[in-house]
């Protein structure tokens, strides 16, 4: 008799396009006095902590995956991200970003609601901005630091998907003054564009 | 001077509810007359084949990935799968259905459109149906074959994400004499259940 591997049971997700997995592993969910040091106008969010108080909702992420190791390396996280609108100073809202801890894993990113932009960087120095809104998507590659910005007025949703045992380095945007690019405000209504980050002093791999 | 691996450009792909990307790598399409074997009533498909011919489209799939190898084994497929409706005696339209190469790849299937089935089932005997409409999804767990079917009457569009390197076994539901479980209309309407099917003689694992 040949021996099987122990699986798990698939089940039924429900994935709302406003973010929100029913069928979810886990939620987590970030506040203002978490995102110290992430905007380059640190006057600006320590006016908006005065304002709306450290403990304010900014994003929040559901995600599904099955039992540590028992379906093996190959498993995935699905989840949602729902990140609110906001601006500190001329920056857009942001989360905050992270490359893969191992760094080849790609992701998927499928935009539900919203509007926002994948700010994307490489160790060496590239960058790359891909506008999102309902039904556009974007495969981030291997190797490349990635964030999501809400360059709208509502709450800027997307489906995401990559292997279970990727991780992240959140520290690498942080040890480096902050991304290299930062998608600013450019002109009244959803309109951006990007500015380099005078903090940025290059990526440091570990 | 320290060095960094080749990467690809991420670039922005457009999906459609109704199945297929902008910016995709690959179309590739089935056609009724490359269903031979798949269905447990053959004279129905016959029949259905000297109707419609056998060049009628049945599902198509559109797929992006990023140049095999550039961005390391972490790459990602993502793609939509377009399943026509359509009945086969009492069994619902069904893809080919298959368990990963790498079997312990998972795989996300998140309903854009339409009404189906996701049928899974493993080697050992396990058989699992998890509905799908929009905004439904199931994260395929590794080791199980699993295969669409549509349940309605419209196109069943899911847009899907697995791992690059996963690999595709098809000959193992043939060899098998099908999946272990039939799809089949259950009273008038979008009704369906599953039923045994008889001329499935167990997995025999390659």
């Amino acid at each position: 008799m040949s021996t099987h591997p122990v699986v798990d049971l698939p089940v039924p997700l429900l994935i709302s396009p406003e973010g929100g997995i029913e069928g979810r592993s886990r939620r987590y969910e970030k506040f203002l006095g978490d995102m110290a040091g992430v905007y380059h106008d640190e006057a600006a969010w320590q006016a908006s902590v005065a304002a709306r108080g450290a403990d304010e909702l900014i994003y929040w992420v559901d995600d599904h995956r099955y039992q540590d190791g028992v379906d093996g390396p190959g498993a995935l996280i699905i989840g949602t991200s729902t990140l609110l609108p906001g601006r500190y100073g001329s920056e857009f809202a942001v989360t905050r970003g992270h490359l893969h801890a191992i760094a080849d894993r790609a992701e998927l990113y499928y935009c539900l609601s919203g509007r926002g932009v994948m700010l994307l960087e490489t160790i060496d120095g590239q960058s790359e901005a891909v506008e999102l809104t309902p039904g556009k998507a974007v495969n981030v590659p291997g190797h490349w630091i990635h964030r999501s910005v809400n360059t709208g007025d509502e709450p800027f949703v997307t489906l995401f998907c990559y292997a279970a045992d990727a991780g992240q380095d959140y520290a690498l945007i942080a040890d480096a003054g902050g991304m290299k690019s930062l998608v600013v405000a450019d002109g009244d209504g959803d309109g951006w564009k990007l500015t380099p980050n005078p903090d940025h002093t290059g990526y440091r791999p570990s």
